[in-house]
């Protein structure tokens, strides 16, 4: 690499630097003393760890994305963590002794082999909640409130969405459809991409009943308000019972959402495949008018502990502290007081005094004559045998 | 891999759970807000770079730390961070518009494709502070007394050893002897596992000057308290000035180091070789009957910036926070309030108000009957139209 280069980061892994890193750290301690407050404890799984473990009950999406080592001391193949949450199950299944709920949290960094999008972290700082080992409704709502409530910590709160689905209604469609493997893939890939002409024509060339083609076309527009429940109850009338009782759950849920947060708008997107990858019931994600995907989102994933032997109940979200940091509001730098250099004593005990206090002193360092840099308003004096703080007029060449 | 073996992690690589996890998190902010009170910025430099970058201007030893990978998008190699010293000196270097002192901190996971030794972590949590464009003993000086404040900040001050060296010692009389490379090689040995026999008959081997041979032989005996520097003044009094001047800096270093921190001990080790991987002058590490290696250590290196295209001086320290955790006083586990389940209004609202006191409270989920795993110690009652913390027998389940 030419040495002009060198200082070069790889395309789309990011680094934080002041003064956004400290705004990162408060917002990261905020978020982790929320989680702590509702009861979660704290983990901190490895950066890596057998390829195996981290890709045990998850789908493919996430082995491509996670880069692959091997480990010199017994040859086998490690992962560099894509995701924490496969971590987390683990943690739950063989390292915890839990019988009833287990609440957990974590903040840590993790790598993916490409970015999920132009924009996209390729390092994001992923922070998140889980509950194991309970299969109803309240943990769920406990856990989409505690996103919500993530948000809101960070003074995200203007016209947030909740968008709310569940896998069963699609699969239970498809299912209902009996298509084959190459059928699947190719309505998969309309449904995602909203294509409805292309749909209308895939959907007649297949030998289905008019009431499973209604809903197979009726399925990639059912999303909006709350009211796109009431319809596909209409709609999807005639489907599985497996697709009727997650529309009953989606319901329940709603109503339970809007009653605890009246300020946020509920959306609906039954052909809601993101979460797809690991979940197995209810998905969510939160919206906000200030960034273009998803700031956080999570869903059900019972099982996910099955290939470690201990197959529980979950429901958890996560998100990316940096995108959290990048659209919420900014906080003030830092400004410290600048003191002399030298070994008196008075001045060394007068120092420690004010850090011990919390005060960013300084010391300047002999022939250092860039205090500007160092963010300081005010200064260490003597005056008689006393140690005072006075405002600085360096401050000035700071603001200029 | 067999199924019941999933949740093995690899040999060495460590993980933190409850309640170890909080206390970590405890001492991380208390040990950022040091450094903050202290002047230093943060920084968070990302887990992967180019591997050109991670390895610019280090010795060899790091390269074998260090697992790379292929870049997807652009084919290059990256290295997984094996440590985060260089990451920050190619921050200083370029990323940062500073002409004088830049004090900057940071705290994050690193890997290593091999434990150090037996006992060590192959994924330290990497905590240090640096600074950078500052050439004198003053920076020094102010990164040491960071150190060890790093130290006391988690209640471990009971006899300390601070260790000091000096890489231009060595160096220094290795030079005078014009030695080939093959007997520099065995000569550093000999001197590292202190083989004192094995080093007489070698040295005598040599065709050097017996001034030289004598500095040869009494280099590694050169250790010991802070008299070492006269007797090394004595012994190596025919050095070339490179030494003299390293050794006159030592004595400086120690008058300071002895007056501000009279509770530690002082050692001096001239055939210290350990921080030689990009040292380039003072080296110092501190030392805790509780652990068997050093627990923070760090030293000079300047022209750490040279192959980005900027050499500045510099000065730092780093430690692993787990291993300062585990010598650390333990934490108590915090206790909460068990609320019970539901969705009355009044309810919401008080285990709300609570949390944003900073009280815990655990909102019980229906048929989750092992609230004896949830640490609560304290239960919230209705009592006439107010909800009120009582204290909770179902903490005797815990107790017992």
């Amino acid at each position: 690499m030419a040495l002009a280069d060198r200082w070069l980061l790889p395309d789309g892994v990011k680094e934080i630097l002041p003064p956004k890193a400290r705004q990162v750290e408060v917002l990261r301690r905020r978020l982790l003393d929320l989680y702590d407050n509702w009861g979660y404890e704290q983990v901190m799984p490895p950066l890596v760890e057998h390829l195996d473990s981290l890709l045990t009950g998850v789908g493919r999406d996430l082995d491509t994305k996670t880069y692959k080592l091997v480990d010199q001391e017994s040859g086998r193949t490690l992962g560099l963590r894509a995701d924490i949450t496969p971590q987390v199950a683990r943690i739950d299944a063989h390292r915890m002794s839990h019988e009833g709920a287990n609440r957990l949290c974590y903040c840590g960094s993790v790598v993916h082999t490409r970015a999920e999008n132009m924009l996209a972290s390729r390092n994001p700082l992923q922070l998140g909640a889980e509950i194991y080992g309970h299969a109803g409704i309240e943990s769920d709502v406990e856990v989409i409130s505690l996103m919500l409530e993530t948000l809101f910590s960070c003074g995200i709160s203007d016209e947030l969405s909740l968008d709310l689905g569940h896998v069963d209604v699609y699969s239970g469609v498809v299912a209902q459809a009996s298509m084959t493997d190459e059928q699947n893939k190719r309505y998969h890939e309309l449904v995602q991409i909203k294509a409805l002409p292309e749909l209308t024509e895939f959907v007649a060339s297949l030998a289905v009943d008019s009431s499973i083609s209604k809903m197979l076309l009726a399925l990639p527009r059912l999303n909006g308000g709350i009211d796109v429940l009431e319809s596909a109850s209409e709609i999807l009338g005639l489907a599985s019972s497996e697709v009727k009782q997650a529309l009953a759950y989606l319901v329940k849920l709603a109503a339970i959402m809007q009653k605890r947060y009246p300020q946020v708008d509920l959306y609906i997107d039954l052909a809601e495949l993101r979460g797809a990858n690991y979940h197995t019931g209810v998905v969510f994600s939160v919206l906000s008018p200030d960034f273009a995907q998803a700031v956080a989102k999570g869903g059900r994933y019972d099982g996910i502990g099955k290939d470690f032997g201990r197959p529980r109940p979950a429901t958890g979200f996560s998100t990316d502290l940096v995108t959290l940091c990048d659209i919420s509001a900014n906080i003030d730098a830092r400004l410290g007081v600048l003191a002399p250099a030298g070994e008196d004593a008075s001045l060394l005990k007068a120092i420690a005094e004010l850090r011990a206090q919390g005060v960013r002193v300084i010391q300047q360092l002999p022939a250092d004559d860039h205090e500007a840099t160092l963010h300081c308003d005010r200064e260490l004096v003597q005056q008689a045998d006393n140690w005072v703080i006075v405002p600085s007029d360096r401050n000035l060449k700071l603001k200029n």
